[in-house]
């Protein structure tokens, strides 16, 4: 007995006490899919998670990628992952080629963030903006769900999520999850820099996206690249869009800091920066994309002139 | 060593165990705004909230608010809220005048709900059917998300959900927000009362929503109001739809208690209390405010007689 | 004091420390409706559910259920649920009977996992593939939300999320939910089983139910049927779809283990085993049942020979 206090001592209890609950991280993943929520399937690997450790919290990015677009996946993971702390677990499901002999990997990125994901281009913004330390390929013998292995078409739920749940929880480490892969042999697509060009008269970039529910056109080009172009505030600058080359519209627009400064000029459209801090078209309460049918992705591209 | 025992004795540990869980608050913060689903902009305010506090429950109201529609987001607040545990903080961002010079508000509701919004009418549901006890303007520029400073489109982002999360964390008072505002002076829009009126032979309310999936039309009209009028379960009464004032629809329906009585009637149509205590029509098994065309809001009534 | 001491002495403290989160089970509630997501009677289900326990974590199965359609419903629980760890508490609220004399349950499956619903044919999937092994019957005078007794339109916040809310938290045992009934005795339709016949030239079955997203015609015919009829997998088989029993559509399919290998064949149409082990027909990057108008459900037969 008198050795068993010496062991346990009630200070060295209360130390632990206090000590527990700041060591254990906080277990976050957040999934992302091409499968909507019409259906039950991102409930199996939400189960799935929780199967590996109940404690982890679930966010969903969105379900709603249209299917097999992963250029759109892409950017998904870009508008929200430079907000999550590091050690978050991001399992990202867009995957055409599932069955195939595409690689499934787990990359790091710059901050420590974590993406479970097929290599089919779906890091392409995160490397671009965030950057990616390391990579390791999923070792997809052994890290599935148990009684999976007969299962071919909905690795989401048997090697992602199940691989993702793993990791948060820090039942394996990063190490664990497979062989060394160099991030320069990741699949992508080309992502074209925002520039200025001919004589420091044009600033051109790329439609990248779409902010879909209010049909804002959002472009490539950085708050510095416009600086440097030197737009200021309250300016009108003419900002030209093109589809494959050609022109499609042309707009006199001003330079404005928010939506409520487009009251006081004519039609209420705008040029201003958008919450990613790069330059963004928009109509005051209406949506520019859908009512001038701007689409968006690498054969979308804008030019402004002053 | 001694010391240290009769600072740390067992019995308090014991004690201390037990109470840590009991004092421990329950945090929930419900999100809702306009955003959608379809891109990660909603995904970007959890991951702020989780970055202050990553042990906050976070649940969605709805994020389909039609875009701008301010009344749309305020009745969604009043038909969860009551149901929400005192401490409760619900982050709202329908917020069509980002950037303007609209106040950010914390309201606490009577039953002890805080919520978190742009000041432009989202709180004119609450105010109305809960009370608002206290109010405070969001001290802007202390209380945003670090790094933020040049952001003045999101504020979901930037402020709504980094103060929500520091509200629900308790890592500050509410007294902490801002200096406080009569709730005497928030944006509000008017919402009628329902009334008894023409010597006691017309019931007249609003028609306030829809239940948009099955297409119920709900009205203003509270059930004291309805037995004050003295409509008997399974009396027929005259139903008169108003747009604008003028006669829109007619109709003579019996006052049922539940959906499954209407099997019996003709046509399936009926009137019933609805799941807020509130008089509503409906069409058995079919969508009524679409088949009809019915709106809802300020320019829809209805006018009971028996 | 030296009692005290004696009671509660740090080794058992220890143990009690170490042991406490291994026996609080995990409280995972899944939640399934009609409702939609566009209001917030969903949120006002999850707030009845943490008010009888803010521990609980609760996942959405779908809430995009067709209004009124048991038959979908049911399907979606077998989706996921064999994904759920015993003990996990379903609550599946489509209920076009509410307010009728249908019952109110609480089953039990084969593994564990318990479901909320009324029981009007929600149960069938899960009964024919997982197996019930016990029901009781809610007592609604006792068991329902405290002040909800005159609310008669939306038992789903006032009932089921509240009884599960108990059933989760383990404030209440699975006894103690009402009275016995014999599972035989749930409502229940037809699920025919896929066979063999014909002197083993046919291999028949049902369109169970489509992958949504994607446009895959799922049928109800296993694995094993499939090993036992014969088809190899790269063999080409011929499957008839079957409307009422007349032939709908005709094709000549390769079985393929996953939709990758498509690529190599005309058209990029497969059979394939889908992620419930049942065999499915798609299209490779595009939508079998939108296209070619396929339906599913009771109505909807395939045939397949060699």
């Amino acid at each position: 007995m008198k050795l068993i206090r010496s062991h346990f001592n009630p200070t060295i209890l209360f130390l632990l006490i206090l000590v527990i609950p700041l060591v254990s991280r906080a277990q976050v993943i957040v999934l992302q899919s091409d499968f909507g929520t019409r259906d039950s399937a991102v409930t199996a690997m939400k189960l799935v998670i929780l199967g590996v450790d109940p404690k982890i919290q679930i966010l969903d990015n969105t379900h709603d990628i249209e299917p097999f677009k992963i250029y759109e996946g892409a950017y998904r993971l870009y508008q929200s992952a430079p907000f999550a702390a590091p050690g978050t677990v991001y399992v990202s499901v867009v995957d055409p080629g599932v069955g195939s002999n595409r690689l499934s990997v787990v990359a790091k990125d710059s901050r420590g963030v974590y993406y479970v994901t097929p290599d089919n281009g779906t890091l392409s913004f995160i490397e671009k903006e965030v950057g990616i330390s390391e990579v390791r390929v999923i070792d997809e013998s052994k890290l599935r769900r148990p009684g999976s292995e007969n299962s071919h078409t909905f690795h989401g739920r048997d090697i992602y999520a199940y691989v993702g749940g793993l990791l948060a929880s820090q039942k394996i480490a990063f190490s664990e999850v497979g062989t060394s892969l160099d991030p320069s042999a990741l699949e992508r697509f080309e992502i074209p820099n925002a520039q200025i060009s001919n004589d420091k008269l044009i600033l051109s970039g790329l439609v990248e996206i779409h902010d879909i529910r209010y049909g804002n056109v959002w472009t490539n080009i950085p708050e510095d690249l416009v600086r440097e172009f030197g737009v200021k505030e309250n300016a009108t600058v003419t900002i030209r869009i093109l589809n494959d080359g050609k022109l499609y519209k042309r707009f006199q627009l001003p330079f404005l800091r928010s939506f409520a400064a487009a009251k006081k000029h004519q039609g209420g459209k705008l040029i201003y920066m958008n919450s990613l801090g790069k330059l963004a078209c928009s109509k005051l309460l209406g949506n520019l994309a859908k009512s001038e049918r701007i689409g968006f992705g690498p054969r979308w591209t804008v030019e402004i002139t002053k």
